[in-house]
């Protein structure tokens, strides 16, 4: 049986191939399914410094299986609980994403819609081969991407986003990059060695300063400024006091690598 | 009697021109109401799926209409009351604008300053004629947009908003188009037509679809990740329910154009 | 004795000079109590209607005192309860920032890392000379930048901020601009001369005004739409009773410069 999220690790950096080409990558049951426990299962792992989210074939994800969601269709209340459910689970995924101790880089191509659009939204960094295109097009079949735009509106302006989910046209890769929805584009040819550099940099550092860093991220963002500071001060209280924060921070001023015990 | 706000509808677009030309489209005590009225009525009108805001003569608007707010002093109270209810009725427009069912596009020119930069930043959608100058420059005759703050600083990056408020200097539909106040530019002699174009775009929708996600729009924007999902997931779980979103997916699905009863 | 930061007032402009070049200005103990000093004086000045913050020598700020901070791991708690005082001093100093009546420009040059990033973001305004670099980059040493986040991802979108936070890397000047970090660059020859002329702009404003508009700036930022126009709403009615407002109105009006008894 073909794997729906293929894991390839590479040292410290997991691979995650969303791996249906023949639907674009479409977020069907299984698929999410199968994200879920992927993500599961790096959330434990404390060999991976970061991941890599990415799409096989043509693109890297054009959004929910719509066919299968028609099929929900064939039940007593019309689909009503099914869809529920659905969205549940999907937005799971989506906020499993932040939630992550590690980082999550999205590498784009081809196209990312609707959910797939949102799936780039919600990793924490994103790179996308020029030429890629982004939408939250579901207005075009009169299903607005009420659940894609949470995520959407978090990353970029509130008119472009408005813009985005009311037309329902797609931005390409360099504006995308311009309102903050993609950190780097590269040419199609260099995505893969681009976004992985990007990893190994990350990879490269303390995981656990990048891991409470991530985490204190998303804690802090919707405070107000003092509990803000509050929090992130006992952060770094947290973080001054490990053995290899101490090592890191006496062999910059000795003008020295560290001698990490982590890695 | 000239009408103060004129509406014509081209289709399901209406089209609202504020007609002071002689006072840069202040926003006097009559223009406000008529104004109030206008979308009051839009808001109850079924027909409508689109609306233009746009300014007589040779601006926008360039805010409140300061002549009659000086003669707002002569009471016992200096004006406290006046000032008072002024300023809560202009908010209370501008609020009415997000809360609309219909997206709302400034279709600027000229100047649009003070309340009249506010108006562009409460629109949904914005597309100014290369040239425009927006500008929050109460702060030049001692008055602080604080009010036009509300609204421009829900747009634009901090230090950009704090910049335009302090110095009141202008900034020009480019800058404007690339912090966020605006969506796209065009010469002033295709002004009309890109606004419309743009108009027409988002009309061609299901109308239901927009006026729900407009308003899960603005209600989710606030709220943290995990409840803003679960709202936004409820608005999908209807949406699929329509009779004519069903259409919309399942003539996507057959690659033909859905059959839609709303239109 | 040396100051560690230099006041020097030019007409309602005080310059602040963060003055220990050899220590690329950081953030030591002493100078946290300095910086600290200088502010709450001028808090309580009412002839200073614009501060300027600088850095001597051939930096802005590189951040804490790093040699400083290991020698608080010399106690019997290994420097806890020294880093939480550390970091609440620092937290203190840089929320009253926003908190001065008077708009804080940074002036920066160099090199802007770590808690002096913390500190350009913090500022209401920010000039820069071209090639300034900026990062948060205590990733580098295992010490994430916890703190300075909370005023970098308050000015800056969502992933730009966290690549700046994981990498470590450094962006430039035209860059900082892009993201909305800084508002303006200058060619380094140039930067003293433009921040001052910043400066002047907003010293030439009615000084009561930019008091109140800022306050009301950070006030209403997190408050919903409907609550931050009731506060700010407040705010102008107050406004236009002050006899200066009334007269730089009128003034306007009247197309005359406003005779303002302020100044």
């Amino acid at each position: 049986m073909t794997e729906l999220v293929i894991r390839e690790d590479r040292g410290a950096i997991a691979h995650l191939t969303l791996n249906a080409p023949g639907s674009l990558n479409a977020l069907s049951d299984a698929m999410l399914a199968a994200l879920k426990d992927r993500l599961n299962a790096l959330a434990q792992d404390e060999t991976i410094k970061v991941v890599i989210l990415k799409g096989a074939g043509k693109a890297f994800c054009a959004g929910h299986d719509l066919k299968e969601m028609q099929r929900g269709r064939d039940s007593a209340d019309q689909g009503r609980a099914y869809f529920a459910d659905l969205f549940a689970r999907c937005a799971e995924v989506m906020q499993m994403i932040p939630a992550l101790p590690q980082p999550v880089i999205a590498q784009a191509h081809g196209i990312a819609t609707a959910a797939g659009c949102q799936l780039v939204a919600s990793c924490d960094l994103a790179v996308a081969a020029e030429g890629t295109r982004f939408g939250v097009n579901g207005v075009n079949i009169g299903l607005f991407c009420s659940t894609p735009m949470v995520a959407l509106s978090r990353n970029v302006p509130r008119k472009v986003a408005f813009e985005m989910l009311t037309t329902g046209e797609f931005i390409d890769a360099t504006r995308a990059r311009e309102v903050g929805l993609i950190n780097r584009t590269a040419p199609h040819e260099a995505l893969e060695a681009e976004t992985e550099a990007l990893g190994q940099t990350i990879a490269g550092k303390l995981g656990a300063a990048v891991r409470i860093g991530k985490r204190a991220f998303y804690d802090q963002a919707n405070l107000d400024l003092a509990a803000a500071y509050d929090h992130t001060a006992a952060v770094m209280v947290e973080n001054m006091l490990w053995r290899d924060t101490n090592e890191g921070v006496q062999a910059f001023i000795e003008k020295r690598k560290p001698d990490w015990a982590e890695d």
